[in-house]
This record gives structure tokens, C-alpha cells and sequence, in this order.
């Protein structure tokens, strides 16, 4: 089985380099066109595609893990006249619709986890343009906090998907615009229909880029620019902790890692996710004192690196069960021992927990979280999971030794990309339910009928008809429409407020999602197809 | 030219039979199977198209306008086991992408329309499904306050389209479940993937439905919760005013109304589309006292019409110019007279231009709003088209003729589905942007230089370079990808907070939309294509 290579590190690094000096981490984006992620197109005057993105998630990851001093990542090119040309457009074309889809989620995730580290972790971000700087090259830019433009008469941000490819901007861009930096819809309209773009001035006075700097003042005020961050920051992160390779066994149908089990059934286009809670009872950090990973941060990176591989490498797999296994006493032990902590460390760990259960939400399958043996773990961090489902299978036991815990994980931290806890996403407007929940979770474990009762369990069912019923459910949901069901989960899941990343998922990549798959971009003629041939697109002039 | 028929009143129904009753208004379904839309398809079993729903957006209309004293609507069926059973496959089925998308969207106004009527028009509605309540059927249900479902151990409500046809229920459904209803996402999750749905106990227990009636008492308990839900209204309307016939004069390339035209150019794919002021002062219920329709609202009715044929029968036509023409100052005095009256009659015509504009916002074509004559008058109601269009270019005229003004109308009723007024919209987040705009306009006429300082103009032009600008814009506009504007709009044009309505238009309807155009529900051997014959639909398992 040939997977995608998710896991990287520094030193392995073909398009950026990364140097770290006292509070400042710079990345320079160097992209080596010689190594695409796939044969058959050049990465030229550093375009991107998904290997360039996964070296970048990994740097912005480590710098908050393994660099705690550093406060200001500072983004530039080894390119005197670009920045970023943005993803690379011969790769688009020739990648498959699910590639493209899932590409753009990824690349979206990882701008998102830029601005949360910004947000939440003292970890503020410089774009420092000194050349062009195109579509995706330009939406790296906008999920910094400050764009710094040459002012040399000629480089630009632009945004030239519509006029030239027949498509959106893929990376939040149109919702950065208006939404995050408030650029006026008419303005950001005119900007959004122009290949080429704005430069100078215009650029400043539009909104479009903080700073226009002489290309020679360049180096000095960047390292101005990117002390100043640097001196606003409050959080503190830390100790460091390594994050070591994960290396999972890889079977012809799994992929096995310390704390999580991906089992895929080809024929039934299903597969059955496992997380197991720790081994002993840890403080996470004196295990990560110890040089070791505490469970809390390896058994998420294992599960967000499976999800990951469900979304690549496995595309016909739309159907997941999730189990947990266990002692729910431990995972409670250890939601509480980092909510308690004041360390930046325990800190950023539970960040991470949180961004990799967004992932899980935001990931186009089916999860049907299933409860059916006494060493099931479904407490806290882990019990999101079964919260985050599409559905949750109880078994009920005679004994009542099949249950549910409640944490402080529970408790309103491990939000959505809506803002909401999985809890009050589920009891939407009642916030009496979730009370009810949550009290009762501090009296012990909560066994299948009562966990029914308390809305937690969707469907709790006895021994003669659990396995019939979960068995059926399974497969009527592998039969139906894969399209319909990531459009059915979309809307279900994300329940009340919107935001800045739920309109980035939900609305304005369901839209780039369509103009995919329609003539006028993908289709024999269509603009994205022709793009770099002399041949012009024709376009089906229908208003949809 | 051959146009769709918006127009109609209740003695040209063949679907629905509309009575009036005391405070009662009953609509009963009664669809007239050999009377569909287009040939080609029967509509059995209450099964709807766009002349159902036309009437039924007629029915809903002139209860509002007409029959002030109804203060609640029953829907019922003149079928004994069924209510509705939802859109007609088979129409559906044999429709274009656009027309589908648009027809979607055309039922999804309606029905946000009774959500409307309900919330500030005093006029309550109570679904009564006593039978089979199906796809479309139960959306139009969900649309209403309160929803009764006869408990003969046979009748569901249901949502089969994703099981059955491959694609999702498709007016505004899993949102309302969720966001509206609070239903819980995993028991939604169940519901939507079973094609039988929901009967008796699990419908109500489950949230589905509000009541459980027995057949044998039916009738009575109708009558009753129908006068329990008028007892609770408290918004007045009235008093009454006949809707007329709008009877536009239509020619091969223009429509025109009193008060609007629409000039189409085949050749090029734009329009041209004038909206003209008052013609004298009036007092709006003054004018409707004397028999005849105020211009605030009979302008509008034209405006909703245009916008309508528009959308369904030129869906060649990518790109509209909009300018208005009359006295700003008689606009402002309409403005003011409206907001300033305590009758229902004149908070019904603003409720009326508030949803025309919201339909002007969420039409999928690229307006840029154009001041270039010294008897423009864009002005408070009026000025909304050009906070409304995508770009507004105004002409610098040495004598300072041109210009916009403000009314009340600027102020805050005028909400987008967002729930911001335009000019919130215009400078998100930037309240003292709006303050400043609606401050200057109460001294006078705003010139298109200082329009332009203050952020009104998005370009403004002197006589030398006006018209080319103009015309270069105009004419890109019509050479981009329509499908690429479609998604870039619908980013750009709704910022800051999303609602029932924004996520019905800007979310559900996206992911709609991707999945209409799936091989697995439109291709050769998709769902929706082979609904009703023998063969099984084949899918793509591929998941995005």
C-alpha cells in the first residue's frame, strides 16, 4: 500500500527552510521544482502543492512544540522578484475532483492552525512579500497577522483564480477579505476580477496589505515589523517536547500506531477506527520532562495522522465506526492533570487535541461511534469522539459495565470549528441538557440506557438486537450517495453560529467544491484544463 | 418571448383552494396533476413544481396584503392520505441544472416568506398533515409554527431524497431540522437516511412534529390549535390593499413596467435594468385608500418580478447595470412617510421592499450599479440597489449634479438575510463608517466625489474616462466564468454573521448545487436519473 507521507521534519525539508533565531522562526519558502508530490509538472517559481503544505504544517506544529521562545514566525521567499505564485495550476489539472477537494481542506487547515497560534499560543505571524504574491501565495499572507509589500512599481497581491482558472481562490481567501480584514465587498469585488492584481499604494489604501517597505529598507523592517510582533505577545509556550516520527505499522488493510488502530475492509468500503486511552496513570509533564511523549499529545497525533490517510489514501472508504478501549479512569486522570496545569505546554496540548477533533469533524465520512464492550473508554477528550459522530451505538449490558464519563474536556474548551462545545452543538439552545449531562458526569460513569435517556447515546439497544442493528446501519450507509452524505453531514453537524472557519468549510468551499466539477473549469475546455495552452476557454454562459 | 408566468391570483389557482375565514385562512393542497409547469410530467400525489409553488408564493402574498384580518394560515390537503409529497421527481428530473438551482431557491424564498409573515406580520401558520408528509412537503411543514401529523399508525414525515434520489431535501430541510427545530444531529443523521421518515410517537418524541392527532378527532383539533395561534398574534395589518395585475409590456428584448424596465442585450449577456422614483408626492395610505398601489410598493412588485424573469428566463444574461431615475427627494418623503405611519399596512410595504431587496441580493447575477445622470435618484430605499450590487460607479460631473442621499430607510430596517443593513455590510464591523455615512446624509445630497471619500462610490469617474472604465468593466464582467462569479458573489456579498436564511442560501444550497451536478444523482446511471424505473442506480464511492 502506498500511502502519502504525512510525517516529516526539518531536516527533510525540499521547499522551505526554517532558522530560528531567539524569538523569531523565519521560514523561507524555497520551493525545489524538482520534487512535486507527484510526477508530471514543475513547481515553478515556488508554486505549492501538497507536499510543499505538509512541510509547512509541520514547521508552523513544531514551532510551537519544540521552539516554546519563539513568538514571531516570519514568512519569505529565497525569489528576489516572488513571494508565492500560489498551488501549483498544472497539478490542479491534473488531479482527480477528491484530490482537489481534499487539498484544499488540508491547505485551509493548516492557514486556520497559523491563525490559532496567533490567537492562543504567542505565536504571531509576519508575511514579508518581496515579489509577486498570487492566489494561495496571497491567502498564506492573509492568515498571517501583518502583510508587508515591496513597494518597488511592481509586485502585487492578487488573487487571479476567477479571471484566469474559472475558479475561487481555494484557501479562505474571499472570506479572509471581507471577513478578516473587513476589506469593503465592492473593493474586494474589483480586486477578485483582476489578473494582475494591486500593487502600492493601491494595495495599502484598500486594506489589502498592511505596509508597502522600500525593497531597500526590505531586511531592516521586517526585523523591526517582526520584533514589534514579538514584543506584543503575552502567552508564554513551553517546556520544548519533541515530536518524535510516529511510524505506524502499515499492513495491506491497516495502519497500526501506538494508541490507534485505522482497520479498512475494502469490499464493504469500510473501516473500523480504534483510539485506546493510556497505559499508567501520567502527568503529562513529567512524562514529556522525561524526554517522552505523554499520551494526551501521541495518541492524537497518531489519530490526526489517520484521518489524514482516510482522507487521501483510502477515498472510497465512506463509512467509519470509532471505538475506544480503555480505562476511562486514566483518560479522566489526564483531561484533568492538563486542564490544571498552568504550563504553556499542557496548554498547547490540549490546543492541539481540540484542533485534531475539529479535523475529525470537518473529515467527509460517515462516523458511527460504537460503545460495546466493558473496556470501552468514551470518557473526556475521548468521549468527543462518540459527540462528534453522526451517530452513537450503545450496547446495553445487563451489568451496566458499558457507560460513558464526563470530563472537564467536556466542559466548553474543546470547541468547534462554530465555537460551540460538541456537547451544546448536541442539545442546541438547551443549555439545561447539557447542564444535566455534565452534573451527572461528575457522580461517575454514565451506563448505555441512562446515557440514551441523557441524549448522549443515539441508539441504545440490548444483546439480541445490537449487533443485527448496528451491522444493518453500517451497511445501508455504505450504499447510499457518498455526495449526498458529505453534503447531509455538512449541514447537520454544524449546528448554530457561524464563523470565520466554519464559513471557510462549510460555504465558500462547498461553492469552489461545485465550480470544480463544472465544465467551464474542469470540463475539456474549460479554463482550468486550457490553462498555459493557446487554446481559449468556452465557457456555458448559464447563471446557476 | 416566451416567460415564465409569476403573475397569478387565487381565481387562477389549479392547485391550491384558498378560503378565508374570520382570523382563518385555509390552503388547501389540491394539485392539479395535468397541470404541471412544463409537459412532460404528471404531478401525482401532491407532488409540486414551480406553478405550485408560484401560487402558493401568491396564496401567502395576498393573505398578507389582502386579508389583514387572518391571523392564521392552515395547510391542509384535499387528499385523505396524503399531505405532500414533495417536489415532482420527475420534473426534477428532466430539468436543467440552472433551473433546478433556481427553482430550489425560488421555494426556499417562499417559504422563509411565511417564516417572515409569522415573525413580524402577525400571521401564524399551522401545517396539518393528515398523511403521507414527504420530502418537500415536510419542508414546506418545517416552514410553518406549528406542525400536526395524523396518528393512524401510517402517515411519517420524511426526508427520502438522500436515500432515494441521491441528493439532499432541498428547500432549506436539514437546516431547519437543526437550527430551527433543534432537533438533535444524530436523530436528524437517522431521519434523513430513511426513506419511510417518521410516524407517531418516535415523530413527536423525537422533535419532528408538534402534535399527534387522532383521525377522528382531526377536525376539531385543527380549528382549535389554528385559534390558539391566532389568540397569540399581536401585529396588526392593514388595512387592506388589492394586489393588481402588473401586466408589463414585453417585447422581444425589454420588459417594462410602470416604474421599471429590464432591456436585455442578447449578444453582449448583459441587461439593463431602470428603477424609477415616485412621480408625485404621496402618502402611501393615502393612495391606498383611493384604490390604487403607492409606488413604494408597486415599484417594488415590479422590481420582484423582473428579478424573478430575470433568474428563470434569461439565464444567458451574467451581467445587470442598475440605475435608478426620478426625484430623490420624492423617494425620501415615501421613505419617510412609510416609517413614520403606525398602520400595518405601511410596516407591510417596508416588509415587502425588505424581502425584495434580500431576493436582489441572493440573485445570481453580478450587478454594478451605475449613477451617470443628474436625474438619478438613488436615494434611502433606492440607494440599498447600489449598497446592494457589487460595484457602484458614479460620474464626476463638474456641477456636482450626481450624487446619492440617505433616508431612514438606510438606517437599519432594511436588513440583508445576514441581518445587517447594507451599509453595516458595506463597513463591517466600522459602525462609526456608517454613522458618518448616514450623519452627512441628513445635510443633503452626497456629490459622487464625497461618495466615493466615504466609501459609497466603489469608483468614481470624470466625463473623459467614465464610459470606457464603464464599458471595460461591463464587458470583462460578461467574459468570466459564470459559474466562478456565482461562488465569488455569494463570498464577497454576505460577511459577518450567518442565520437560518444566509446558511439555507449560502451553505445547504452549495452543497446542493455540487450535488446536482454528481454523476451519482444526475449522471446516465445516477438516483435521480433512474428514479422510478427497475434499474439501480450505480455510484462513484469516491467521498470529498
Amino acid at each position: 500500500m502506498e500511502l502519502t507521507q504525512f510525517e516529516t521534519n526539518p531536516s527533510r525539508y525540499k521547499h522551505w527552510k526554517l532558522t530560528v533565531d531567539g524569538e523569531t522562526a523565519t521560514l523561507v519558502m524555497a520551493v525545489d521544482g524538482d520534487h512535486p508530490h507527484k510526477p508530471g509538472y514543475e513547481l515553478k517559481l515556488n508554486s505549492y502543492d501538497l507536499s510543499v503544505d505538509i512541510e509547512l504544517a509541520d514547521a508552523i506544529q513544531r514551532i510551537r512544540f519544540e521552539h516554546p521562545q519563539v513568538k514571531v514566525l516570519v514568512f519569505t521567499a529565497d525569489l528576489d522578484r516572488v513571494f508565492c505564485s500560489g498551488a501549483n495550476i498544472y497539478m490542479l489539472g491534473q488531479s482527480t475532483h477528491s484530490f482537489k477537494v481534499n487539498f484544499c481542506k488540508f491547505t485551509n487547515e493548516t492557514r486556520i492552525y497559523l491563525e490559532d497560534a496567533s490567537a492562543n499560543s504567542g505565536l504571531a505571524s509576519l508575511s514579508a512579500c518581496k515579489g509577486t504574491t498570487a492566489g494561495g501565495g496571497y491567502e498564506l499572507a492573509l492568515a498571517c497577522d501583518e502583510i508587508m509589500l515591496v513597494d518597488d512599481g511592481n509586485s502585487a497581491v492578487s488573487f487571479p483564480e476567477t479571471p484566469l482558472l474559472a475558479v475561487l481562490p481555494g484557501t479562505g481567501g474571499l472570506t479572509r477579505l471581507v471577513d478578516k480584514r473587513k476589506v469593503r465587498r465592492d473593493r474586494a469585488d474589483v480586486f477578485c476580477t483582476l489578473a494582475e492584481g494591486f500593487k502600492g499604494k493601491r494595495a495599502k489604501e484598500w486594506g489589502f496589505v498592511d505596509a508597502l517597505v522600500a525593497r531597500t529598507n526590505w531586511d531592516k523592517v521586517v526585523a523591526e515589523r517582526a520584533k514589534a510582533l514579538a514584543a506584543k505577545q503575552t502567552v508564554t509556550r513551553g517546556p520544548a517536547i519533541e515530536l518524535k516520527p510516529l511510524e505506524p505499522k502499515v499492513a495491506a488493510d491497516s495502519l497500526a500506531y501506538r494508541f490507534v488502530t485505522l482497520q479498512i475492509d475494502t469490499a464493504a468500503r469500510t473501516a473500523a477506527l480504534e483510539v485506546r486511552g493510556p497505559e499508567w496513570a501520567e502527568d503529562p509533564e513529567k512524562v514529556a520532562a522525561s524526554g517522552f511523549e505523554p499520551w494526551a499529545l501521541r495518541a492524537f497525533r497518531e489519530l490526526d495522522d489517520a484521518l489524514l490517510h482516510l482522507r487521501f489514501d483510502f477515498p472510497d472508504i465512506g463509512m467509519v465506526t470509532v471505538r475506544t478501549k480503555g480505562s476511562p479512569k486514566l483518560v479522566k486522570d489526564c483531561d484533568e492533570a492538563l486542564a490544571k496545569s498552568t504550563s504553556g505546554l499542557a496548554r498547547e496540548i490540549r490546543l492541539f487535541q481540540r484542533r485534531v477533533l475539529k479535523r475529525y469533524d470537518n473529515t467527509a465520512r460517515s462516523f458511527y461511534a460504537v460503545a460495546d464492550a466493558a473496556d470501552s473508554c468514551f470518557e473526556g477528550v475521548l468521549l468527543e469522539l462518540a459527540l462528534g459522530a453522526d451517530r452513537f451505538y450503545m450496547l446495553l449490558d445487563g451489568a451496566e459495565k458499558i457507560g460513558v464519563s464526563t470530563s472537564i474536556a467536556n466542559a466548553g474548551f474543546m470547541t468547534m470549528s462554530s465555537g460551540l462545545s460538541r456537547l451544546a452543538a448536541r442539545f442546541y439552545a438547551d443549555e439545561s441538557a447539557v447542564a444535566k449531562v455534565l452534573a451527572r458526569g461528575k457522580e461517575g460513569a454514565i451506563p448505555s440506557e441512562e446515557a440514551e435517556q441523557l441524549g448522549i447515546a443515539t441508539i441504545a439497544a440490548d444483546d439480541i438486537d445490537f449487533e443485527d442493528e448496528l451491522r444493518i446501519a453500517v451497511e445501508e450507509r455504505a450504499s447510499l450517495s457518498p455526495d449526498a452524505l458529505t453534503g447531509m453531514e455538512q449541514s447537520l453537524r454544524f449546528v448554530g453560529p457561524e464563523t470565520l472557519e466554519t464559513k471557510i468549510f462549510g460555504r465558500l468551499s462547498a461553492w469552489q467544491n461545485w465550480i470544480f466539477t463544472r465544465a467551464n473549469s474542469t470540463g475539456e475546455h474549460g479554463a482550468l484544463t486550457l490553462y498555459g495552452q493557446p487554446e481559449r476557454p468556452q465557457f456555458q454562459w448559464k447563471r446557476t
